[in-house]
């Protein structure tokens, strides 16, 4: 590296360095300067319809890649992409959001531009970003830019990104790796947890969203293999570990769960939990039940062994410690029987029973039956709604990712993702990977248009259209008859085309049937080996919802009921 | 009304009384109780796609109607709107956002519910909402709620919609009438301003858009027949006064004007002022040159007189304490020459010019050639843009009503501020007046899916999309050949069918041609009368753009580069 580079050059480099190949986001008047640096240090831009949208899809490429940058314009773009940000930060995936600003000098003098209040206030867009941010920062200083981009990325005013500054930190790598852990308070942690692990007889390992977003999912799995203890997943912690294994034993949503699970999980003597996410939609209305004087729970930065906090002791480094120091010949794995049937697997048994046996395609037998198709690999990406709750019911091949929104629940952020995680598939080294979309009607009608963009990258993903005449999700909570959980009407096997998909270059299928369904959905046909972009406009009836859906509703009812 | 009423209710009673028929918005769990309250109370549901789109239809239908209303769901909905809120609030426009929030009891114990952070702060959306509001409250209190509506209106947690609150509130209509002004300083300005007008001779009057917005256009209007002095509108105060008038005189955009507006309004000995709005683009980037000692200002709540400001006197009654007291006899009209010519003519004229006269349509001939064909009493939306800037070279007839986002400038918006202008038209007492959207291929890009909802409830505008192959405001600011600016080519004729649009019902138009335009074009035609929803794809060249664009985007730089 030379000596000095312009401050976007500098930030873009890092990004760069820090895995990111496609940026997502919308030129406007206060970022174009700063995009034509894009290129040059190997950046590729995505160019999405909305900001919006890109901030979906920024949020897919993150859970794919570990990390994705959007870049949007003052106040209009910025703002637009707010509730995908948010949502980000909600479900703790890494995006930067770099957005073009008016130059230090007009926000020194307070000129009323556009895309303002036209106040002189500069601070407002900020103040709003930073209720839904890690952290931020506007680098207004030319001085300090190297390392406030090193420490945190955010705001970049006009006049400031071709300034030039010092090059040389870009000789140092950026070290990601976790702050370590206090080595008292670890070694004390790591007694007792062996101790609790001899001594049970009865442990289970659950693991939740926390261990895909803090990156432990390697160390999970080696601890799942060699302690034979069996596996559990929340509904965020689908995807995290091996579900092919034989020690998976299945979802667990507290009451929404089947009865297996709930019981195997219940009466487990330890409870070996690894990223846990507290809230309503990941616990079945409040409903999981494990005793905390028998559960061990391991968080991005502490650790609670029963009521004992044990502060700066993360789970990654812990676990790694564990793999070290465990003696894993002395860990019981449990004699319950139940807990050692593929109770998932029950689940889907009871789909096929007789009163599924028409030929309009339930949600219960969907999504047991999607679970057939699936292969090992695929990026399965759940939009919130019918798709998130039926997907919990599914059986994943080993290797798949799934990418759904069980805290922020957003309608609409799936086909934004999909775009994102498609885009960071083919840029992996994995690029074969299937990507695999299941989004409402209702939900597809927010966002729709992303569909768009990945026919501009040549981005082949399938996408399942749950077409079940409105908001299914909000008729099941409140109002089933009500004007308000319907929706237009589109005809959905007609937008590849209008978006510009060329002839041969895109399929639709409209599925009415299971036989329809079943010769679609075969191992090996065209249609599965996704050559193309594909749509797949498949009914269901308008009040069918996956028995997790209608459950968690009844059991969120209650649950505030009793408040 | 009886003793006691639901608190939504008497929300939606009010927003009634105030003239809202039809509310925006998108469902979502923390909102569908309240929305059952809709109907009985006189209120129609729109539901759109999204609720940004939602947001700019409120915003569309506020400028027509007065006021609007749209109802999100809490985090995820509420925020989506932001940008479309902040949006109205810039401009000055009155939009109700009522959000539906998890219940007062689920709060107080900081339940980490979904749509939130997990984290049990329930306050950082509203926090995020404070920054772009006029007002705004939690309905979380039954005893004050009906003043606490009656005030401001936003945020209702969804154990609170069905509390009962005294109805008698509702008896008395809310006033909204504007606070009088302080009868001393407005008997001074009065002085000086009736001597002023009396003095000068060569005043002309400038109305920008806080004649609209604070609806003193009646006042306007009748101060210009009256005084007879010539008129000059800003490119906020498009469609402010009758501009089929004589005494119209043209748009007055600073140095971006034709030469001889320029000349007239900087030569003038007095300009009096309504409504001014400072911002870049409203000013062809602050070359707007009126000198202070010579410019009487009128502010919705102040006045200023020269160098002298008269803290609460507002505009409206003071225009109507003026019109009683000014002896117009003595009010002399302008000499000038080149003021008395209308310059909006000389402008179109120019268009016809021979490096015009090919068949590709340029921007200059379709901007001018547009007026010939407008209505009075029109509805004209515009894009920001190649839209907004070209229509300020549009001569309006009377009555006509303009839509822009001179100052927040939000790309897309103009798509929802369509569907909710269209409607508001419909049910206002002149419900034929023509609806037309001019809007460009990027822009649509961002919120085309709201042309679904105006199918949905049978609205028919006409669509004008300038289909120029990209971004092409931004290729004229930078980076005319770079890829960001370019945008996946959509087949724009085939959206009104695939939104779901009924054979015989919609229509579509491809125009290349000025033949084909002015066979298209034309009074009385089938297309003029516009009795189904249309779509006109008519093609304009990549780089080229309304002179006022490119002078604007110049002087603007110049600005900057200046400071």
């Amino acid at each position: 590296m030379g000596e000095e580079i312009e401050i976007v050059n500098y930030l873009f480099r890092r990004l760069h360095q820090l895995g990111i190949r496609s940026v997502h986001g919308v030129p406007g008047d206060f970022n174009l300067v700063a995009l034509d640096y894009l290129e040059p240090a190997g950046l590729h831009w995505v160019g999405n319809c909305s900001e919006l949208n890109a901030g979906y899809a920024a949020d897919g490429y993150a859970r794919i890649n570990g990390m994705s940058a959007i870049i949007t314009t003052f106040g209009v773009g910025e703002l637009s992409a707010v509730p995908a940000i948010a949502g980000s930060y909600s479900e703790r995936v890494s995006v930067v959001h770099i957005v073009g600003i008016p130059s230090a000098k007009a926000k020194k003098h307070g000129v009323p531009v556009h895309h303002s209040f036209a106040d002189g206030d500069y601070s407002v867009f900020r103040n709003i970003s930073k209720n839904i941010s890690q952290a931020s920062i506007i680098l207004d200083d030319s001085k300090n830019a190297a390392k406030d981009i090193d420490s945190v990325l955010q705001g970049l005013p006009t006049d400031m990104v071709l300034s030039m500054i010092p090059a040389q930190g870009l000789n140092t790598p950026l070290d990601l790796a976790v702050s370590p852990n206090d080595p008292n308070a670890e070694a004390n942690a790591v007694e007792l947890i062996s101790k609790a692990l001899y001594e049970s007889n009865n442990a289970i390992v659950l693991v939740d969203g926390g261990a895909i977003r803090y990156r432990a999912l390697k160390e999970t799995q080696e601890f799942v293999d060699r302690s034979q203890l069996p596996i559990f997943a929340t509904s965020m912690g689908r995807g995290a570990i091996n579900e092919a294994d034989p020690n998976f034993k299945g979802v667990y949503i507290g009451d929404v769960s089947g009865p297996e699970i709930q019981q195997a999980v219940q009466s487990a003597d330890l409870v070996f939990s690894i990223g846990a996410v507290d809230c309503d939609f990941n616990s079945g209305g409040f409903t999981n039940r494990t005793e905390t004087k028998h559960t061990i729970e391991l968080h991005p930065n502490y650790t609670k062994v029963g009521y004992a906090t044990y502060a700066n002791v993360g789970m990654k480094l812990l676990l790694q410690k564990l793999l070290d120091v465990v003696d894993f010949q002395k860990v019981h794995s449990p004699q319950d029987a139940l807990a050692r049937t593929n109770v998932l697997q029950r689940l889907s048994d009871e789909a096929e029973s007789p009163e599924y046996t028409s030929q309009e395609i339930s949600q219960k037998w969907l999504w047991s039956n999607i679970g057939d198709w699936l292969q090992e690999g695929d990026v399965v990406i759940a939009d919130v709604g019918t798709s998130s709750f039926g997907i919990m019911s599914t059986r994943f091949p080993k290797g798949v990712t799934c990418i759904t929104q069980v805290l922020w629940g957003s309608i609409g952020f799936s086909v934004g993702s999909c775009q994102g995680a498609a885009l960071a598939v083919v840029e992996s080294d994995q690029p074969s990977r299937r990507v695999i979309l299941f989004v409402g009607d209702g939900s597809f009608q927010l966002t729709g248009t992303e569909v768009s963009t990945m026919i501009r990258h040549g981005l082949k993903p399938i996408i399942v259209l749950i077409n079940n005449d409105g908001y299914t999700t909000e008729r099941i909570a409140h109002g089933p008859e009500m004007g308000y959980n319907d929706i237009q009407p589109w005809k959905y096997r007609k937008f590849l085309k209008a978006f510009g998909a060329n002839k041969g270059e895109y399929k639709n299928f409209a599925i009415k049937t299971k036989s329809q369904f079943k010769s679609l959905f075969k191992q090996g046909t065209e249609f599965s080996k996704a050559n193309v972009i594909q749509l797949v406009d498949l009914y269901t009836a308008r009040m069918d919802a996956p028995i997790g859906l209608t459950d968690t509703w009844r059991k969120v009812s209650e649950f505030h009921a009793k408040l």
